[in-house]
């Protein structure tokens, strides 16, 4: 079968090699998926520029695809069924713990971007019936962090007010959850087309961080003073000590991304002052990841889409996606 | 000033008498309201009824008006505001203690059947701005009561099953939020009229318990054998052993109404096998409230009025009330 | 190897039969475990009186061994720990739900009055150090029960009140945690002697419920008239109402047993104008049994163990626990 | 009657001067207490190094009196009742907002070190009986931090580790409740002898921060590699990021101090990837500190106190308080 290696002979993206590789084993309860699609994610950039130094061969982390075989003694499944990876496959329910959190596909394991991937019994979930495989393929990490930031952790109600930053995957799904059950949401970026988008969307206020930097006081203004209810900080380094600032008294900051670099500098007694409380968000257990699928299903919800590339040009995905030049997720079909 | 009293010399609705009563006094603290409207519960019934023996003079608990005076040392309010008595006055934040449920209006304390009613300034909120006198007059019981048992106590996400029972204010309140934040709705009632409006307004899953006496099967079969996320149950006596049936294991129930009588028999095992949680709603806070008044103003929610009567027509309102004829909330304007 | 079946063929405690049964078979990720000491539970005697129709062949669902052998692929384990088996094997984190709550040792599932038993080994827990097999076998339902009931739902705190009803080993290990944290202990009995003995182990208020049957009452006389905050109803349909009613506005009531009977009957205006809520309790995760047993650790507690029964004497130990007069738990040595 | 006021023509600790000043007058709905003690708070220094710019004229927030006149319509209070100031007067219940934050004593508000001082009847809570004066005066802020921080926020169960950094107020009232529920206490100083009276108390781990910079390497080695439950960061600038270190996956940090510094630099990859949950604490309400009294008076907490000054030798304990010297809290007698 094809799949895709990162070479360490090679440096960046170039890294990335397609090659010829065995079919993977179908060991005792597991199942054998034909991928359908990959979805990137920001994590998957490091990953590929060796950061993290031991890398996996298969990069990659999101996909969806159809089982074609099931192992000794599987019961979830069977073949035909429509499934995509849980991106930390241990992580099945309950809190976090560092037992769960030890395998991360695309990372300290395997990742995905092959032709027929290997997966453990319990590390799969059923594809909302509504979505198409590249939709499907986009959920693992994006939209079950979004959700798990929103509800799990961030305990979002009709009426409150989410601040959340960038065009990006999580940002997106976040804005699409957050105005079907009736909150309101700020949004920022750097371009006027894409917050135009995003109002196409439902955000009721977009904000150009380039024309206006104090964009905390823009979401102040916009709240009577108060400051949003819950912000998702995807920047990191250059952000984390303004979404603090753009909390109200009382708020959430979920802590979901590094895209502006790993450290941040943040003001203790204004954390103090509001009582807010901070969350470092680590996508979610496959409960969540369930129970967010039930929500799509029931909501109609379709992922935002930005482009499909094709499985040979995987090159060429994770270049865009570096390049900040997309809105919602890009795709690679298998 | 024009009032109605409970007099102790009549029984039944018959009891509820127009007289001319002395405007209130106006202490410091507090604010005179020109009411403009009152909307009818269940419980006003037992009350006016003389169920609980020691009355208040002024039945009824809900109304919405305008504030035409304010007390020495009043700083929340100005004339002309828009406002809602809270229903337990001392209630406005934290978990409900002894002390915070001691008052009731149109119960332990004297309720809003009045032209003019004072209220601390503690005890009041705004009215949604999109909101006219009449359906602003139905939020203080049924859509509070709603509000917390889906979002404070039942923690209902999208994606869940609420199962709701009748068509009374709350339950027609719990649809609209429940449906609004992508549940799915099932929801009882006798009647297939009325069935098909609740339909209308978004349900699922419509159950005419008359034909379907084992409603909690036609629960569990709408969703994959599990049952409702999140049961309220308004029937009390004859309904709740069926709710608990219809809720799935690790489900809540709400109780929050006693309309086919107070004492209700439970199966133990039930509850147990299934670690079912059962909340005993008393209505809510002030901040419930406030927050609940920002989710209607940002989804632009809309209570269903059944029917508005008179001032002087409150004898035939709460009769109306009583025959059980009425969908949604049934209001008196003053 | 030696075990107990419940023969059909007898009726009553007699059911239960010694007989020689081959050896578990160990299959792929199973541990054998061979049981050193066995406790009983109320629910092991409607099982062994066959009330829930079809029965598991071997009774017992609670007992501690060490592991004398593992299956093929065994990671968490190896020959030589001490073991105790999970009430419900299947419920490892998170919610409960219909599925992790299905198999139950000694129920729906076969149990461990066996000399050898045979685990997945997800569904085994280490035995906290400081404990003997004796004192290990007493933890998976009763001081799971209470410790979910105490701390997973009833969010206990120092400074609160308990009030726990009888002197079964669910009730005794809420007596011994609840002193621990610093909370307040009321506790029912109808032996002054048994009272005697709570208060010994640190109870701050005995009520003879034969001499004090409005036991409620004395609750609230011991509260400056509040109520308990938390009360673990262990009665179940004689006991349940007055439990509600001994708890305060804003309080819980865990229900964990029935030994008065199964179907109670309940005051749903005492229940929401209290704002209570109600908890069915179900035993508990392997998580929560996990973090008990570093609280037992910690905390160098000791189960209060009543009696200790020979293998061969399982009979003799069920009709001891049946009678009542035990105080703590009821143990069998295998 | 005497006060302390912080006069700006002199700078530093020597603008703390004792003058004369006019009886505060007691306005419908406050009391006049006999201030008796008073304690000392990190808080207090940067106040009256006027940090702050605008200053109050009177220093100090905590502080324990006997109410000496009630002003018209007070119903909580009598005279001769022994009563404590809430440190933020306004907030009483419920979730924090930024109304409930305004007045902060002894900062936004006047301070209580001055013979008399007048308090609305909400803003004071009555002192536990088996407390002395000085004693008393110790829990407004240190201990109701403390409180808010192991058991509002950050959910500390027996069997847990709590991880606390040095010998002030919060810290020894933290390792003391901490102790008292079960749970194993990690301690960290920079001095052997304040070690060795913190594990007097009951600390199972002392570390000296001096020979152990990284002392997040020894939380862990002490748990099995998994790190502390919890953790109270009272150091700030130059602990947090050590502090995030020293929390395990899925830990949750509570921020209650800057003793080191306000402004931290944090890693973000690392609190994503534990999933960690960042809590700033400020301090609490007022029910949250009347259910701490409880729990003191149940557990016949006692707060250690370092040291009593005179109340005309104010300076010098403040002086005292910022050499680091004390172990425990500074208090002053009025």
């Amino acid at each position: 079968m094809k799949a895709h290696e990162i070479q360490s002979s090679r440096s960046g993206i170039d890294a990335v090699t397609l090659v010829e590789r065995p079919t993977p084993a179908l060991g005792p309860g597991r199942v054998l998926v034909r991928m359908r699609a990959l979805s990137l994610n920001y994590r998957d950039l490091p990953i590929v520029h060796g950061v993290y130094g031991v890398q996996p061969k298969v990069p990659i982390s999101d996909g969806a695809g159809e089982i074609v075989a099931v192992g000794k003694g599987v019961t979830r499944w069977q073949v035909g069924d429509r499934v995509m990876g849980n991106f930390l496959p241990d992580f099945v329910a309950g809190p976090m713990t560092t037992a769960k959190a030890r395998a991360a596909l695309g990372g300290s394991a395997e990742g995905v971007a092959a032709e027929l991937v290997a997966f453990g019994e319990e590390a799969v979930v059923a594809v909302p019936t509504h979505l198409s495989w590249e939709e499907a393929s986009t959920l693992p990490i994006a939209a079950v962090t979004a959700w798990n930031a929103l509800f799990v952790h961030g305990g979002l109600r009709p009426g409150e007010t989410l601040l959340t930053l960038g065009t990006g995957g999580v940002s997106i799904f976040a804005l699409q959850l957050a105005k079907r059950i009736g909150a309101r949401v700020a949004l920022t970026s750097h371009s006027d087309e894409k917050l135009a988008r995003a109002r196409a969307l439902g955000a009721d206020l977009g904000i150009n961080y380039r024309e206006t930097p104090d964009w905390d006081e823009a979401v102040r203004a916009h709240t009577q003073g108060e400051g949003a209810d819950l912000v998702l900080d995807l920047g990191g380094a250059r952000t984390l000590a303004t979404s603090i600032r753009a909390a109200r008294t009382g708020g959430r900051v979920a802590m979901v991304g590094v895209v502006t670099g790993p450290e941040a500098t943040v003001s203790i007694p204004t954390i103090m002052g509001k009582g807010l409380r901070l969350h470092g968000i680590s996508v979610g257990s496959r409960e969540s990841f369930e129970a967010m699928n039930r929500a799509f299903e029931q909501l109609e919800l379709r992922p935002v889409i930005d482009r499909v590339f094709a499985f040979d040009a995987l090159r060429e995905a994770l270049a865009y996606l570096e390049s900040g030049a997309h809105f919602g997720k890009v795709v690679v079909t298998v």
